[in-house]
């Protein structure tokens, strides 16, 4: 768009969801390849990752460009501001998804020098397939406006963390079988984390989703438990 | 203060600098507090790093609360635009940093239950002092608006991941060494993991801190690296 170029208060809002909703999809497929290219020690698919996430950091700061001027030059009222305060929010929770995407990426050589246990591979999947289905489904009602969606979205967190619990477990028992798997396992460890950390971000979003959409506050956040923080091997 | 209560702008100003004081200062004990309950296991002071964390996210809702009514009331231009928008990211960056210190403090009971090897602690405890330092400064120049020192400390997070990988290899050699390490060993692997976190946290500040001084970004970021990420154990 040339700059001389008018363009109106409603058209610029669009530039930002747009830029929401690509930022979304772009999450989405980072994680997927990284889990995949974890779980098939696919070192060409983690370099894509790894390079996506370049992609990502340019379109989080061409939102914030956008909205900083918007904010600027249209100086909107309350649901219009809450609708650029909310997408600079949801942004930088998606820049983060990407990051934790990459340095799952960043991890699949180091793992790759062994083999995962079967059973392992399994609940890593497990777990990355119910952290991915997160971020699509609060993408999803983000752009079909559905608030209603994102409450029970919210809850469902929940079985991440359980799963994440389960992981935690069964990492450490294989470290304690045999010291041979002890560096693969504590780069599982932190994918694990990273993508309970991916959750935590959709919870964020779903939070801030709501309230660009609604102008009202989720109610109080679940407690969140890592209950992995307290505990010891079984 | 009285809804009826008259402010000017620049108390309106004042005030969401003064929360970001605060919760830097509050950033800062609770990582002093959580890294030495650690190291001595103390688990009542682990217990009030934990619930300082609520303070902590009381203060950024207060200060997001703070910025959206000015934008919406004052609709500022470019400069002071741009303090409130930087106020509300380093907000968001300093709560992150009180999460990791209570998702510290929160492993203080699992890690206890075993002693840390003379060298490990103090390996550790090298990183926090570190990572302590960044934050303290990163506030310090913050309030003394000083654009240049912001320069200089961004640097300065080299050095904590110089240390994290050092701690990191330790860590992977005493869970080698005897299986009964594990546990204890992984959950010093995720604090300092945090600890390094919050290094890039305050790199965030100082470059958010350095654009609501001066206007302009700092310089290309230095490349970040967590070498740890493709590391095995030597």
């Amino acid at each position: 768009m040339g700059e001389h170029t008018v363009t109106s208060f409603d058209e610029e809002l669009e530039h930002i969801d747009r830029l929401i909703r690509d930022m979304g999809d772009l999450a989405g497929s980072m994680l997927a390849g990284s889990t995949r290219a974890l779980l098939t020690s696919d070192n060409a698919l983690a370099q894509r990752v790894v390079s996506d996430d370049a992609i990502m950091d340019a379109k989080q700061r061409e939102l914030d460009d956008a909205s900083v001027t918007l904010i600027a030059k249209r100086q909107p009222m309350a649901q219009d501001l809450r609708a650029v305060v909310g997408a600079i929010r949801m942004a930088a929770d998606l820049e983060r998804v990407g990051d934790l995407a990459k340095n799952i990426a960043k991890r699949v050589g180091a793992v790759g020098q062994t083999s995962t246990p079967r059973n392992l591979s399994h609940s890593i999947d497990t777990m990355a397939t119910l952290v991915l289905e997160q971020v699509n489904k609060v993408i999803g009602h983000y752009v079909a406006r559905d608030a209603e969606a994102l409450k029970t979205l919210r809850a469902d967190d929940e079985k991440i963390d359980i799963q994440y619990t389960a992981v935690f477990r069964e990492l450490l028992t294989y470290m304690m079988e045999d010291p041979r798997n002890i560096t693969a396992c504590t780069h599982l460890l932190f994918c694990a984390k990273n993508l309970e950390r991916i959750g935590d971000h959709v919870t964020n979003i779903a939070e801030n989703a709501y309230y660009v959409m609604t102008g009202t506050l989720l109610p109080a956040n679940r407690p969140k438990v890592d209950e992995t923080a307290a505990m010891s091997a079984a």
